[in-house]
């Protein structure tokens, strides 16, 4: 069967496609969706937390090893986790697309039940925005979101406070390594690069307990918490001996003969969640102590915010940069 | 002298530049912009607006023909425009870019300031989000805004409505035309097609005034009245002798042999305003009066919705589709 184009159906064919592909969702506060030139939207009496991400096929995905629903979920996942380590909650996301003119209707349609699909757990709605056409598929989305209590921020983390990690670390990464090499399996990672399953729940419940710091580890865990150490001020050591090493990513890496600790230790996009504890805190359910933050005394090069495992300096980036890598 | 590309100094070199870049800026209730997972913003006690656009180099523009100010700026009045046809006003500019390795650094500062001089007339404050890698130059804003009022929608046009637009028509097409045939002048029209100017002020009169329904000219008048023609289920008949065919455009087309009026009608990306307003208000200043929403009696097919000129349907799609033109 020769599937129907976009090119085939037009900007309003496709837009009445996803109209009804975003038929009966929750309302998530939205007065007006699609078919005007903007959306009404309630956010509540929070103050409004918005986060915004791109995926660009070839780069952060390739349609031969995802779905577009798998690629949809990623978009959604991405931006609600961003709401989730501030302490907030999705209300909406807002959806640009560059798409060619060649691709097929139904992958636009199943990229919006990606986005619906993640979305739904929350009672988060999803509005469609602007249509463009593009060599490459760009899918740009854009979360709104309330916040009720105060932000936790990257720059919170105080001396003598424990860091904690929720999620998988290096699933990602160790899924991509797999798919590069031209396998599909073991399906677990493989699934794991193409959906992330990031810890919504671990994140409020630490933003909750009085998390000093959050941040989600898309870049890396090294790479991640260097932003809190140059946010905070504050040095940080990770115990590579507490570091969660899945029993998963330590197959495949025997498999590939590598170390599970680099990926673990530098693999982003598994959307897991660092944070920063007082040390009399409990940690709530899904954290996991990977390390503390040092006082100055105890700090490697004194008055010199760092990141060290072990007590040494990572060589290199120690995790990805979208220009540099 | 040979400039610095983005892929030498990296995404956080990137970042820092734009952190620079946007300092001092009016705050747009913006409690917490870049480095950190999310922005928080305080939008008022009005409902939330939203709209989002997305430009893709190579479709919306070329770096050859426009400067990277251009772009910026061009994306922000897209945005903030959207805003103003519902009746609101913009309170901050969200941005994720798309962007080649080899990309000059100081086209990426231009950019944003040319966001930050579209934006700054209306106290609306930028918070730069996501930067990914791509081939060609993809600009994603979201604007966030403030609705006091009821929003004016598409849906709203009753018969014997006055249809007014505020404005410049033709001048981006004129503009584009021009580039088109390798020439850079008249400097007005091609400046037209770089850099529109959205009656702002015009649209949110229109509301105070009460108009019925709004919509901003991007794909064209004709392709966009039928818009409204469509969600009001009203006709329209435009009156061509009312239609300003500005001096600029009359002579660009004269010296292309050219038709002005298909510019006028079809050409999109001034971002000029077309509202309706019930016959007994007073046009506010800036609009003129171009046409009526019929009575069933008079519309030239009873029952079915229609857009016309002089009575007559347009040949053809009477405007840009992303994917059909």
């Amino acid at each position: 069967m020769v599937s129907t184009t976009i090119g085939e159906v037009g900007e309003f064919g496709v837009i009445r496609r996803i109209e009804e592909a975003l038929a009966g969702q929750p309302s998530g506060g939205v007065h007006l969706g699609m078919g005007d030139d903007a959306a009404v939207v309630d956010v509540g009496p929070g103050k409004l937390l918005a986060s915004t991400d791109m995926l660009v096929e070839g780069r952060h995905f390739r349609r031969d090893w995802s779905s577009a629903a798998d690629v949809g979920a990623r978009a959604a996942a991405k931006n609600l986790i961003d709401l989730a380590v501030m302490g907030g909650r999705g209300r909406t996301l807002l959806v640009a697309l560059g798409l060619p003119a060649d691709l097929p209707l139904e992958w636009v349609v199943e990229l919006y039940d990606g986005i619906r699909e993640e979305a739904a757990g929350q009672q988060v709605s999803v509005i469609g925005g602007d249509l463009v056409r593009c060599e490459r598929i760009v899918v740009s989305v854009t979360a709104l979101g309330e916040l009720d209590g105060p932000a936790v921020r990257r720059s919170g983390a105080r001396e003598g406070d424990v860091v904690a990690v929720a999620g998988r670390l290096g699933w990602a990464a160790a899924g991509l390594s797999i798919l590069s090499r031209g396998f599909r399996t073991p399906r677990t990672l493989v699934d794991a690069h193409r959906r992330p399953e990031p810890p919504y729940a671990a994140a409020w419940a630490a933003a909750a307990a009085g998390a000093t710091s959050m941040i989600d580890v898309s870049d890396g865990l090294v790479a991640d918490l260097r932003h809190v150490v140059s946010a905070s001020g504050v040095s940080i050591d990770i115990d590579p001996h507490l570091l969660p090493v899945d029993e998963p990513v330590r197959q495949a890496a025997a498999a590939f003969n590598a170390d599970p600790l680099i990926w673990v230790l530098t693999g982003g996009d598994d959307h897991s969640v660092a944070a920063t504890f007082p040390a009399d805190v409990a940690l709530p359910t899904g954290f996991l102590r990977v390390g503390s933050v040092l006082d100055p005394y105890t700090a490697p090069i004194p008055g010199e915010p760092v990141l060290t495992v072990a007590g040494r300096l990572p060589r290199g980036a120690g995790g990805h940069d979208h220009f540099l890598g």
